[in-house]
């Protein structure tokens, strides 16, 4: 308050968040946001200077900025002789020096036409409120600026993760890297890192070195990438979370050292996707002496206090057939397999406790006798995540932050850890419920396609972990989100549509604009995948789906702009510059299709399009004539939109959805015989089994 | 010989350099290419055996080249357990450690179905053929694969280069990494760092720290940096020339050791373009006191035998002004100017025969009493290039590849280090001339738009080095350069259009389709721009011309498809597309361009572009009906293009060139009185002043 006195800021429109204005292009958007008149240049004069408490994380967090902002601008910052000072960050205190589950991330941020001042307790705050700086700055009439503008902010859920899995398919650490750049930004501070599973086991044991040696094709990172990484992701406030997948899942483990298994081996990487049989062997001390290393060596590198043991998905038929298993069972009164596994769970968290870790495990380690710090991470739904609650425990909600599905940034951003089964939750059950995590699975995900599969949608369920619950206008978030969209880009991110695998797929021929097909298609998750064809970690990603986007920008202007229609000039030339492209994409790709078998699985797509197009042109056509259409033509054009909605070579034709739109903007021909009309808005059919939540993409 | 019947490759077709046939996607086109039947898959099984020398080079060439071969196909050859040999490496022997002037290259390479065997008598040929064998990668009908081919290939000049000016725009260690990856897939052998300049001394000295410090900005390699940025080009065969340009353009060492300078200063860091008064005194022993001891440390860190000392352009205005400097070029019997830099070169060069190092210079160091062994880079023109190998010098052609002037690669590629001037030079004298270096000068260029401004250009530059002088086909060679600016682009060079600049220009606003005036468009090189505005290295490069390309594909596609009229379907599709999308961007960008002031300039360009498209649309629609244009409809439409195409905004609208050649094709109404007729090949007007060599596109 006696800041902004001292600023003189004319208090001059309050922006409650979910204003229907234009909103900021901010995501997360923050608790509080108060717009005022003016704005502050950022030109070459732009300097950044630190009272109160500094250390090198704060300097280094400083340093990235301002090298961001001159990125950002393409002003040459490192060449200006600046004498003011056009921002102050003020510090209070260090916090903690790793980042810590809790600490105090708020910030206050304000901005008036002659400077900024960002105020945060502590290290974490500053760079959250840093990031909020730069996703301010914008193109003004005449020059780069931010709008005057006073935020108060901190997060709604102190867990805010990102799940990668690196077994499936390796990912190389500056594959990890760009990507903690990228969730620093939207505010996320948990990066749970999939180590091992059955097709990998990828971080490198001194003590037990087969396991990477043996376990991994080579593709493992040494102890000096896990140290360079865990720093990495601290300097951006991010913890780093180690997962050890066991007692299931560990194939891999047992390439190496097949005598922790409960069959003998030999053991090999496993290639395919599902659950397997091999499972640690629960009764053998040695199993547990085993583990008692590794976990020490790994506790050690890794400083975070929690670690999480997987547990998820332990199939028992090598505990059923092993009589020794068996006689061990008897022996403790371990009726289920579930129970053999709730004794292991018990073994492995004195291991963890002994070695000054907190266990956190998947849903299934949820059993009697848990110790209460245990974490549970719900990836089974909303009532496993209330019973953990309910029973005490603190809990992450996963279940409906799959990115693997690919399913549409709206229906994650639809899903809240504290709604469903979280309901009916006292206030004091609700806050054991951390935050959430999403969970980036990668059977059909390479590191080359990583990027489009993650972002942008990340970015949505960044906002539902950050912003308080009622922020939840779908429409401003997709809005927001093209901002965030371009600067990933920036960033290094290939969100998708993916240029590099497109061109390859024609490589050795001058480049055909297969880039329209792609603009025009979205590409199928995990569980059409795995039904379309037979998939190992040994097939390659390199196909027309692996370089498509989960969701189509253009897709979404243009049924933006078919909502615009008619009046919109614009919106309509929008429109009829896709469409004339689409109606004639058959004469100019059908040449470059038949080249090849990976092309030529597409033809199908591509009639589709071109149908689509023409459909589009002709209605087009009446809307803008205003002329009616041939009794029953709408309705046969429908039908001919859900034949070609259909699935062509594990990508949909998302071209069809603005058609849609636009039919139902044409008039009918009245029926003499029949009040029947079409034309209503379409529901968006989708592609997880039943229909999606309805999507509607005006501009707000 | 031996070797091709003992593979039984059947020798049907003889392929000669320049054949007419679709060439094979390589650049530069190697000395001899024999193709055959068959072709050899590239899958999962693929793996690479040496025989013969072996050393931790070759087997890092090696190791990067399968990586590559993973990228380039998507197939994740990390996890294959491959027993066969796909491709045998027979290296006859090291050669030098670091790569050497004249050192051996050749290699030869056979490809058969089932097999393939690269042979060189030194690692340096076996980095070449292994670049030749990735460029054939190409999708076959089932799979990538190589065609059988037999390959015999050597370079025809031993010094192919590239000067990159590291000092006008200050270009980080990345940016120098990513160009020498690509610089060695073109099998450019020569990186010339341009270290300092008057606008920065952009290395590290340890025993004279203020070079750097007050005349960088904070903006220069540490010895590290050079060490490990030296190791990488050696890796890859090329050697690295460091460029200290004295005793001109020197502004930048005086900030920190204003007594080397012929004037008592204070000197600053200069922040304009041009030739500056501030020049080294020649007089004082201090002065080569102390480039003895900055010659000795840079001897010490950069292996190569040869040292540039620039030379070039010395304003002599602070020599004149000088009583001391007067008496002792009377003294000394040193008439001019010239003579005074003559002896000051001479005191340099013996300096750096101290340190082992032999002297290179620009055209200007030539005179009189010069040591044989001294190498001159021309780049005043053919004249002075011959003119130095007359002299019995060893010499460099730079004139005719200064990328900075933005010209198309057709006009580099018809410049010959052995056309013009050395027209008539005796064949010992001709041997003199190495070969060539392409310039590129960084006054309107950063680290930002640098890739754009080299590739692809610089492809078509190494192939007039490596290829025989037969090798001129400008057709093959863009159709070819198309291929290559797609690996390109797959390896992280930014070619142009830079979408991530043209995101900027509209940032904070949803991505408007700035792409399309982007892609209709070329952007202007040096001598325009520095007429267009008053620049200095505090002026950001962050407008529309710094996205824009030198040379637009789209155009170039459409210019072959306006070829194709009528008859080509594809052709006319591909236009009628891009037509539409002109005429209708006006109503679309509008909007857009009136939000701020960088985007506001392009309003006029906006303007010619739908203009330009509604010309073509018209132009197209009467080629496809064979109608006649109305009388004198013709010359008036190409009047109006003469209009659209002068430059906005230091950008050409490229877009006028397709619709030239579609006015070309539509039939004229006869005029009664009149045997004018119009519709002719129109030339493509240049931008550097005068008409440009035509280039047609058609495919060969």
């Amino acid at each position: 308050m006696m800041l902004a006195r001292r600023m003189r800021i004319p208090w001059v429109l309050i922006l409650t968040v979910n204003a229907s204005a234009a909103p900021l292009p901010l995501m997360p958007m923050p608790e509080k946001v108060i717009l005022s008149t003016g704005t502050l240049p950022i030109d070459a004069s732009f300097r950044v200077a630190v009272t109160g408490y500094s250390d090198a994380r704060l300097q280094g967090a400083i340093q990235r900025f301002t090298a961001r902002v001159a990125r950002q601008t393409g002003i040459p910052l490192s060449l200006s002789a600046a004498k003011g000072v056009t921002m102050q960050v003020n510090c209070g205190g260090r916090g903690s020096k790793y980042p810590a589950l809790g600490e105090d991330e708020s910030y206050r941020l304000d901005v008036s036409s002659t400077g900024a001042r960002l105020s945060a307790r502590m290290v974490s705050g500053v760079l959250r409120g840093l990031e909020t700086f730069a996703q301010l700055i914008a193109r003004g009439p005449d020059g780069f600026q931010v709008p005057a503008v006073r935020i108060e902010d901190r997060p709604r859920f102190p867990w805010r993760g990102l799940m990668v899995d690196v077994s499936h398919h390796w990912m190389p650490a500056a594959v990890v890297e760009r990507n903690l750049d990228v969730m620093a930004a939207v505010k996320l501070n948990v990066f749970h890192w999939h180590l091992s599973d059955d097709q990998g086991f990828r971080v490198e044991s001194k003590r037990y070195p087969k396991l990477q040696q043996e376990g991994s094709d080579g593709n493992f990172y040494t102890q000096a990438d896990v140290r360079r990484i865990v720093a990495y992701a601290s300097e951006r406030g991010i913890r780093v979370i180690p997962e050890f997948d066991m007692p299931g899942h560990t194939s891999a483990w047992f390439v190496g050292y097949p005598e922790l298994a409960s069959a003998p081996g030999p053991y090999r990487i496993e290639r395919r996707w599902g659950v397997f049989q091999p499972t640690m062997d629960p009764t053998r001390e040695e199993t547990y002496v085993f583990l008692d290393g590794l976990i020490g060596e790994m506790a050690a590198l890794f400083p975070d206090p929690y670690f999480h043991i997987g547990g998820d998905e332990v199939e028992g038929s090598q505990w059923r057939q092993s009589p020794r298993i068996q006689a061990f069972a008897r022996a403790h009164e371990l009726a289920t397999g579930h129970e053999v596994q709730t004794y292991f769970n018990g073994r492995v968290e004195k291991l963890l406790k002994k070695h000054g870790k907190i266990m956190i495990g998947w849903d299934e380690v949820l059993s009697p006798g848990l110790a209460p710090e245990t974490v549970i991470q719900s990836w089974r739904g909303p009532a496993s995540l209330a019973q953990a609650a309910i029973q005490g425990y603190r809990s992450l909600l996963s279940f409906g932050y799959y990115l693997d599905r690919l399913s549409p940034a709206g229906v994650h951003y639809a899903n809240d850890p504290l709604g469903g089964g979280a309901d009916d939750l006292t206030p004091q059950q609700a806050a054991r419920i951390l935050g959430g995590e999403a969970c980036m699975w990668t059977e059909y995900v390479s590191a080359e396609t990583v990027d489009s599969r993650i972002w942008p949608r990340l970015a949505a369920i960044a906002e539902r972990f950050w912003s308080p619950r009622t922020v939840t206008d779908v429409d401003s978030m997709y809005a927001r989100l093209e901002t965030v969209s371009l600067w990933l880009e920036a960033s290094g991110i290939k969100r998708g549509p993916n240029q590099t695998l497109l061109d390859r797929l024609t490589a050795g021929q001058p480049a055909p604009p297969l880039r329209l097909l792609a603009d025009a298609s979205e590409a199928l998750g995990i569980e059409e995948r795995r039904e379309a064809r037979a998939y190992t970690s040994l097939t390659p990603l390199n196909r027309f789906v692996d370089a498509v986007a989960p969701e189509s920008d253009l897709i979404r202007g243009l049924e933006r702009d078919a909502h615009a229609l008619p009046g919109d000039a614009a919106a309509a030339a929008r429109l009829r510059t896709a469409l004339t492209a689409w109606a004639e994409s058959q004469t100019r790709l059908q040449p470059v299709l038949d080249s090849n078998a990976w092309l030529s699985e597409l033809l199908p797509l591509l009639g589709n399009l071109a149908t689509a197009g023409k459909i589009g042109q002709r209605a087009l056509e009446l809307i803008e004539s205003g002329q009616s259409a041939p009794a029953g033509w709408i309705e046969q054009q429908n039908r001919e939109l859900d034949r070609l909605e259909k699935p062509v070579a594990e990508v949909r034709l998302a071209a069809v959805r603005p058609v849609r739109l636009l039919l139902a903007r044409v008039n009918p021909q009245k029926l003499a015989n029949s009040g029947v009309r079409y034309g209503n808005e379409p529901f968006r059919t989708g592609h997880q089994g039943g229909p999606k939540p309805i999507i509607t993409l005006r501009r707000s």
